[in-house]
């Protein structure tokens, strides 16, 4: 496909996810790590009579330009490399390229010129001071209390990083943080609400396209999980953040895909805590999810090819870090007792497992992970569901140092998931996928049957009051945060002068199907008109007079469109009709004079 | 994750693509095949100190054991292998498990015996008998003419087989087909409308799991293309293959993933045509498309983890095999010219290329696929077209003999796809996610603002009349086939007594959406009413009377529930309303009494 051979510095998991990208490509791979049987080498088999990988540190100048003999452009999987040394192999023509180019990788290497440099480039981002040692207290007074307190270089995964909550806390500070050896910056403490990422690839060419944001999840400031796309009650947040996410990484230099770490705090306010100049742990959801890998796309980056698709192909994902959750010079079961997660999704549909290929096991160490996939919010949440239980019970089992008990866990891989209990909490599931809302809980009477089948149906749905012209505010909230928050179509019911669900299918891009409500007059033909004879522009599908049950069947032939068990569940249910009324038919004919009507 | 090692017969690219999945769950790998870099052998790097895979033909005894002193399940990438070894490795105990089995292995490497085999196990096959050289002629009598002979082993690609069209071709197939040294037999001529395929996977305990029936194109009995899911104009018949499949598939003894193929007889009538005990081209597509790909299935069967979900992950998919267009040896650019598509899918969206590295390029031989997804069948289509387009162009240019060129290709790669042109196809597009039907031509009047909506947004659509009271079967036909055709919603319109919408959304799962049509009196309440009072049990989206438009947009909405650009599209389209309205009110504001109201 391309005769180029590309050389990495690092051949860790990143290497091998971004190897397996150019083995399909048909592109050659060579890879700078200490070992021969790295994460990435132990699958590119470079044959005999071919110069091989190289064994080294990613940081030792000479093996870097041992790895630039053999290739003809240079990318990384860690930017903690030696830049210097890149710049030199680039200017003295060993390689064609090396992308990103050193002088990003110096950039983002030092995260406070990093900070300086957005910040100049008018991107909005966390405050910052420079500090030493010395002035620690003014930058208190500056921030508040408590203030993160960070090394400019050589920090990742939470090491570098040091969380002040007092004055007294300095010196241990400084100590846990080099001494004094290293520079240091500190941050004003970020209260925010979410923590998201967006992975953004840049061609030679210095265009940039952004992935879908995604919600990212820490825990001892190391990636922990992540969901795509976002799910905020903000309209627009979405594009907000790849809009600003674009703009960061477009001022940088040379070519390939980007991982740009943002908070959102109170406000919605959108700020970018870092940015990582390669592939990212947030964008290893687009293997199984997206159109094109982050790691495809970063190899088309530095080989120049045509960028691809960053767009999701399913509408919910969702990635879960397998983490070392033991050592396993101290416990001979740590890898099997990490790996119980990995094992329990073998059962979980739409799973998918990433494992790296490592020997050893010690606490925190990336061993793996699993994406999730699914057609909604709600069915990918269900499956996190149960590989975060198995991941509780794991991390519970390397607490206690007992043995793995892998029959117990296998008995836990066939069992089936607790089915779904009725109960208060079903009227409002964290991810649903319709909303029933009425004018008055006076509808409520009405609307239940809504209610009723879509819990039949297993749609995951809230049903709430809201008054187009008691609560307008509500309304408009509601109405305009209803794509951003996932859901999918929304039933509203009405009676009279029957406004609310024209007014929200007036905010909103969904489909709104509306319930005319009968009132004490008219029978609720004045409801029905006021829904029905919406203006040009605005529909609202609307249903019979009182017909709220009408009104979830339809929902759930519109997920159909996306869910199709949904469209298979309608016509179990349509084959059950039928068969009803054959019945109906039957008993007519036995009872004939003395037929009673069921129910009657 | 498991210590299993897996040993495969055959190193190509089915093994390239299972070594993938077993990298990828920790599971080693080895493979038998001639030469140290095959296509399986190049991305499983085995480290010096561990016994590595074996060089040799996977039909070879003395290697076939070799390999099996290595490892614990041995499985194959291709059936013409020793089963009879197979048979004694596994009776020796010198590998745990051979799936599939070698009985089946042995059955089905003879299309007779396995003909034999499922027919008597009630499973619908094209009619065949055993012939010798000797009786070709009362096969004839029997079938008729053409008829196909066919080598009862080692035959595949086309490969093995002879279309006879006259009885005095009869000598040149039998010397065509070995010249009376090979086991041949006789089947019927299948005059099929399509060819179908259907993947099956089966776990150590018997469970059988199908995914999504597909069709395959196939040009000079090569598979060429595959798309997925199928679509014809019959209800259930995914359903039906589906389930032929599994029955098929339960019969035969051991683990793995089979491929079946089918052809659809006139009459909605299947049968199979035949089977393969492995992975397969007609299931390529699940790498990008289906929760679980083929091969980590297949994986996942043979050492006896639980079976993956089949499910398809994305709306639609397709497969485009790359096939060597020609001789290396007789002209240089004979990969260059193959690779053609490949190249220009990287601008194609929802692309993902495949290649299997080998080095050599001969006309015919299987290089590489695309995999191609969409959110819709048209989308797919559209990207097929594309680089179906560059097929052609590349099989001129291969055939011409002509030297490759490579500007010329790259001009092609930036160009834009054409714009699709305002035509009378517009109202039949072959994949149509929205169906708009009315009683009458009268209707069209009103239906049409509803056409040119959809156009204006770029939904594929068709439109035509459907009668409820003059063409009722038409209508039930209509409705009935909608969801396998592939159509996400209708929109209906109808004056009067308006039966059509709900008549058609009582013979279909999808949503349907009704335009009450004004009628000479009444003023389109008597449709209205019609439409919207559906009783319980089967909605209809039911709009203002006459405002086609707004069925349009609705159906949009409701398309966007899978695919957001449409939801997009409707955003854009209420700001841009909105901004009208403001305009509006500065002309008002402006000319005061003067005001012109416009259009009026």
């Amino acid at each position: 496909m391309d005769s180029t051979i590309v050389g990495v510095l690092g051949g860790g998991q990143l290497g091998r996810m971004f190897a397996e990208a150019a083995s399909r490509l048909n592109i050659a791979v060579r890879f700078l790590d200490v070992g021969a049987n790295t994460p990435a080498k132990q699958i590119v088999s470079v044959p005999n009579d071919l110069p091989g990988h190289v064994d080294g540190s990613f940081s030792d100048a000479a093996q870097i330009r041992a790895l630039a003999k053999k290739v003809d452009v240079l990318t990384v999987e860690i930017e903690h490399v030696d830049a210097d040394q890149l710049e030199a192999v680039l200017e003295e023509g060993l390689v064609r390229a090396v992308h990103p180019s050193p002088a990003t990788i110096k950039l983002i290497q030092d995260k406070y010129l990093q900070k300086v440099h957005l910040q100049d480039a008018g991107l909005p981002v966390v405050e910052f001071s420079a500090v030493d040692t010395q002035n620690v207290d003014a930058a208190i007074d500056r921030f508040g209390l408590p203030l993160m307190l960070k090394c400019r270089t050589q920090a990742y995964d939470g090491r570098g990083n040091f969380t002040l909550r007092t004055r007294e806390q300095i010196p241990e500070a400084i100590s846990a943080l080099g001494g004094g050896t290293r520079p240091l910056y500190a941050e004003k403490w970020a209260s925010f609400e979410k923590e998201l990422a967006v992975m953004v690839v840049r061609s030679t060419d210095g265009d940039v396209r952004a992935y879908t944001a995604v919600e990212t999840v820490h825990e001892n400031s190391i990636c922990h999980s992540v969901y795509a796309p976002l799910r905020v009650p903000v309209a627009g947040l979405d594009k907000r953040a790849r809009d600003i996410a674009e703009r960061a990484v477009a001022t940088f230099s040379g070519a390939g895909i980007f991982g740009v770490e943002m908070f959102l705090l109170p406000g919605s306010v959108l700020v970018i805590n870092e940015i990582a100049p390669r592939p990212h742990n947030s964008g290893h959801y687009t293997m199984e999810a997206s159109d094109t890998t982050q790691f495809e796309n970063h190899l088309r980056a530095v080989v120049g090819m045509p960028l691809g698709s960053t767009a999701l192909k399913v509408p919910s994902a969702a990635m879960l870090n397998i983490l070392g959750l033991a050592d396993m010079d101290k416990d001979k079961d740590a890898l099997a007792k990490t790996l119980a997660p990995a094992i329990r999704s073998l059962s979980v549909p739409g799973t998918t497992v990433h494992l790296y290929g490592k020997q050893g096991c010690r606490i925190g160490r990336k061993l793996g992970h699993i994406n999730v996939v699914g057609k909604s919010d709600a069915a990918v949440r269900e499956r996190m569901g149960v590989l975060l239980d198995e991941l509780a019970l794991a991390k519970a089992s390397a607490e206690s140092g007992a043995p793995w008990n892998a029959e117990a866990a296998k008995k836990r891989v066939v069992s089936s998931p607790a089915s779904p209990v009725r109960s208060a909490d079903d009227f409002s599931n964290p991810s649903p996928l319709v909303g029933v809302i009425m004018g008055s809980d006076s509808d409520l009477v009405v609307m239940m049957a809504a209610a009723q089948v879509l819990k039949q149906f297993d749609v995951p749905f809230e049903l709430t009051i809201v008054s187009a012209h008691r609560t307008p505010e509500r309304m408009a909230q509601y109405a305009q945060s209803a794509r951003a928050r996932g859901l999918g179509a929304i039933i509203a019911g009405a009676g009279g002068a029957a406004h609310l669900p024209g007014m929200v299918a007036a905010q909103t891009c969904l489909p709104v199907i509306g319930v005319p409500v009968k009132g004490s007059s008219l029978d609720g033909v004045d409801s029905l008109h006021s829904i029905v004879q919406m203006p040009r522009g605005i529909p609202v599908a609307t249903v019979a007079i009182n017909n709220s049950m009408n009104a979830a069947l339809l929902a759930i032939r519109i997920l159909g469109t996306s869910i199709p068990s949904y469209l298979d569940k309608i016509e179990e249910y349509m084959k059950e009709m039928e068969r009803s009324v054959h019945q109906k038919v039957e008993c007519l004919y036995a009872q004939a004079w003395d037929y009673q009507v069921p129910g009657k």
